[in-house]
């Protein structure tokens, strides 16, 4: 029996993880759930699975769960209640899914904590991922990634020795404007951007995957979760999303990892590590004729990809800028106050402002990412 | 420092793994060498690496290697010969690529006692898959594949469990006929069938490859080798042999194993087992558009394919009858006695007349061989 504490619980990660739980009840059990504001969500949950501890946003958000749940549970709020959801002593495996910067303290905590992590939030690894891998080892944490690239790699490299690799291959989708010029992406709207071909996923990813961000982000993460330097890790695009990642080694030969594009497989994988467990997911169908097609990267039309790979090459703390100014720069094209197009402008700009600072702590992470927030707002709002 | 055995010294696979063990001196020591006529090969190989044990077919063959080698040399001759080869006592590594039925007794040999089995020759699992893996249950010998769709099979499976695998999935590149009618194919030449689109291989292999035969007898030894019963083992047409084989875990995650088509890959995985040396090998290129297509085989226009499911589910002497029957068509299609789809006819009559014959042990499965050719070559000989 395993016991789990799940970090946002309430958003697609932590649901679809909540429905391997509530599949398998004699190999798993809940003991904290955090989530942010979604308390109707949330009771719903403690009433199915009965943790013994949740955590949500504020006091406010507390006293409204109070009201909707009629069992038992210690309700704790904040930054301070997410860490203690993911520090609970019961807790075997953590489901750090929390999203953006708030997900960092208590995925941290996690870590240093020594848990199993099924690592999902982004942010850790991207903005952290020295601190985080350090304490890693120190604390004998095992983080095993939720992504289903990184998962694909993960998978990838089992039984295998590290010293063997030579380099790591990152399936991109392509996203969907894999095809179109950059005259045409200037000219994109918000809904087509959201339009994804092959997974649905929130806006900010789905726009993200559009602008390779995503892919970029996940470099970073690769280089820290697998301690490989950026040189070694290389994007290629398949838009099928058939082939999740692969590893060569030394001698030439290439694992791959594939699987009809379901987010429920890396997680489930997660969740059962080191086994496979029967999981009802849709299977590679070889009864009919399936293409797949590889292809590189175009980085003149998609800089952000170019960018994410400088960023981590530079100084420390310039991916925690990235990322940070990638949010702000996808929500002002969300809400339609910049163009397709300026994201990377924007993310380049504020890049090239943006000094060296330190990042020993995750405090000092958090200040940059505070940082470039309002910078990047600030360039924005001067266009 | 392992010492290697190479049983078939003198042929393609022979000679693969001698150009590895001589880029590599200072891991690889050559101890015993056999082969059955090439005796010319055979003295240019002592004269290079050394052996302390060669053996050839005949004492005929014995005298002319006497003459051709300066170096002192411990010469032994015919299956007694190739068995003393097999089982030397220094021997670490015993490279089993002696070719058909005659490989048998010293590839068995080798792993009663216990021996790390590099295994390229076919008919030990296709004949005596049984016998041979009860032995190597006995004796704890390693028994490492050299076929790439198996050693893709065997790399795919590193550090995984066993209970986790829903299914093998082997691919066949389809040969050269792989797009043509039953019509087309009833009057293909010797040459035609001789050019195998991807693999550069001897005349048996390129014709049971055009055949899919080669495919069959790969599911027969895939379903020995990795203990798995014939209905977990597919067979998944990809004509640019590039995925060279992949499993399927219960959680419907894929593992596959990839890389440009070349012998050496198998190979040199299979003498650094359980190590990757960094090898010469062309790297998958996925700086240019790669496509890979996957399709059902087509079991009426390549009935070989069937014959061998069909062979490997009746009782347990119906392998070594098709096996021998296909190698007697074969090379009467090869000599112009045949046609190209009298090979599947050919062996599928000498199936249906096959008695189910004890198999216990080696000398009973040699028995049945020997009864299938002559059946078979009386078949022919009637049309």
């Amino acid at each position: 029996m395993k016991n789990i504490a799940i970090l946002g619980s309430t958003g697609s990660i932590g649901e679809n993880a909540l429905n391997i739980i509530e599949s398998e009840p004699d190999r798993f059990r809940v003991v904290a759930l955090a989530a942010r504001t979604n308390v109707e969500k949330l009771a719903a949950q403690i009433e199915k699975f009965h943790p013994k501890l949740v955590s949500v946003a504020d006091a406010q958000k507390a006293q409204e769960l109070r009201s909707m749940v009629k069992r038992r549970v210690r309700i704790v709020t904040g930054a301070q209640g997410a860490i203690e959801c993911a520090t609970h002593p019961d807790a075997d495996i953590v489901v750090a899914a929390m999203v953006g910067a708030a997900g960092l303290p208590p995925t941290h905590a996690a870590v240093c904590a020594g848990k199993q992590v099924a690592l999902a939030n982004k942010e850790t690894l991207v903005i952290a991922g020295g601190i985080v891998m350090q304490e890693a080892r120190r604390s004998k944490a095992v983080i095993i990634p939720v992504d289903s690239e990184h998962s694909a790699v993960f998978q990838a490299l089992r039984g295998e020795k590290k010293k063997s690799v030579r380099r790591l291959i990152l399936t991109a989708s392509g996203g969907p404007f894999l095809g179109m010029s950059s005259v045409q992406m200037s000219k994109v709207t918000v809904e087509r951007a959201l339009k994804h071909p092959n997974w649905s996923m929130g806006p900010k990813i789905s726009i993200d995957s559009a602008t390779m961000m995503n892919k970029g982000l996940e470099v970073i993460e690769a280089r820290w979760l697998f301690n490989m330097p950026p040189s070694m890790i290389e994007v290629v695009v398949h838009p099928q999303s058939i082939v999740h990642s692969m590893v060569e080694f030394h001698d030439s030969s290439v694992i791959a990892q594939m699987g009809p594009p379901d987010m429920r497989s890396p997680i489930s994988f997660a969740l059962n590590y080191p086994d496979r467990l029967a999981m009802d997911i849709p299977r590679l169908d070889f009864s009919r004729l399936m293409t797949l097609t590889f292809e590189p990267p175009d980085l003149t039309r998609f800089p952000c990809l170019a960018l994410a790979y400088q960023a981590t090459q530079a100084g420390p703390s310039a991916p925690a800028v990235l990322s940070a100014a990638n949010e702000v720069a996808v929500e002002a094209f969300l809400n339609r106050k910049i163009g397709f197009l300026d994201i990377p402008r924007m993310v380049e700009k504020t890049l090239n402002e943006s000094p060296n600072f330190p990042v020993n702590t995750i405090a000092d992470v958090l200040a940059v990412d505070h940082w470039a927030r309002a910078r990047a707002r600030e360039l924005i709002g001067r266009r």
